[in-house]
């Protein structure tokens, strides 16, 4: 039995998100089949640091799972899972990992960013892959309010409204907007995100760009844990995860 | 009678390039198509920097055409444009510029880029975007090696073959290669470029980085103007006209 981690780049585009579900196209499901291909194992369970949701991009998704192979090479891994993956998922690298090494629980920190194109017009070639604000940005604005996230929150008012989970207390390690061009990409770095959460924070952050949020009324919209408070969820084609760290 | 500049991004997918052809889908085809349900014209006559071929993508293609519309203000031009056209097609802007202004004829350079993944799985997200090299390129020797192509060369070696232009004498102003990640770019601002000009120089400088072609052999190989010596023509969907001066 080898416990084997692999990093995974997808295109989430025309997928129904990361979980297997029956009669959606699913990452998980797509992943678990091709392994099972290559191994000759029955099934595969395979567990990622967390899902994703349906349209939203990864970089370096990381989930490992349990084969009895113990044929194939290591370093033949992620290429033989290739052949038999559509284009839109790349099995960047296969690692073996210590039997202890659990793709969820193990996560030290994760980190997204959001992309959005800021001209007046959108951009024809990463219509797929950003997301549009034809109206200026303050970004000088969106870069002070970003710092506000930073630290140990309760971030009630940032997740989905309806879900539940245990708790909804994150820190966020890291965060900053950056510019290039008409390119504008704000990252998080944390402990662990709640369902839409980076989507609201940075539906939040265009609102303070437009000036319809003050960047000083941050922290009290964090404290106030009200939905109705910080801004829309931006789609989910201008987000990607970026890495996992353990 | 207004002559108006645009300048144009378009993910060249999907499209026959630029060229108006009868039933294949082409990008002038669809713009002239557009201006004229936006100004009423009965037929316009979109004049491009040049063509790309069929596949090649544009951040920055410039083209003029004269207009007998004198009620739309030239701030909306663009917006009516897009308004008509499909999503990988984007009017960047529309200015409106002097009778004698040519879009072919007075160009004084242009710039193009040549995007490569070099990871051996290759990338998903950006899979249409990009050339995968799935071997190692040595970035330093195809840094030297791009040097070798600045200045006014006979560049007949690096045309497709089999092509007339009455000169192939072409001036290169500027030439680099970037490195970021795993993405490679490959960067020339000219005087102009023959047909397929870019994507062999690209080609060569892969087969340097492969160490297949030695940096200090360029000099020689332009010089002997034979397309045999140069490398293979790269496929268009990493090529990138960027922008054209005038």
């Amino acid at each position: 039995m080898r416990n084997i981690k692999l990093i995974i780049e997808y295109d989430g585009k025309n997928f129904n998100g990361w979980q297997k579900q029956p009669d959606k196209l699913n990452i998980q499901g797509e992943i678990e089949r091709a392994i099972c291909e290559v191994t000759g194992d029955e099934k595969v369970n395979l567990i990622a640091s967390g899902r994703t949701d349906a349209g939203v991009h990864s970089l370096g998704q990381t989930a490992n799972f349990i084969t009895n192979n113990d044929k194939i090479p290591i370093e033949k891994f992620a290429l033989a899972i290739n052949s038999k993956l559509k284009k839109s998922i790349v099995i960047k690298s296969a690692e073996e990992v210590d039997e202890r090494f659990h793709s969820r629980y193990s996560v030290k920190s994760k980190t997204y960013k959001y992309v959005i194109n800021n001209s007046e017009t959108g951009t024809a070639i990463y219509r797929a892959l950003e997301y549009h604000v034809p109206q200026k940005l303050n970004v000088e604005e969106m870069k002070k309010a970003i710092k506000h996230f930073i630290g140990e929150h309760d971030f009630k008012g940032f997740k989905a409204s309806g879900t539940s989970s245990k708790s909804s207390v994150r820190t966020i390690y890291d965060a900053d907007v950056t510019k290039d061009g008409e390119r504008i990409v704000i990252s998080l770095t944390g402990s662990g995100f709640l369902y839409n959460m980076v989507r609201i924070i940075a539906g939040t952050l265009v609102d303070v760009g437009l000036g319809k949020i003050e960047e000083k009324s941050i922290p009290e919209i964090i404290e106030s844990k009200d939905r109705k408070r910080a801004g829309k969820t931006l789609p989910p084609h201008g987000l990607y995860l970026v890495k996992v760290e353990y």
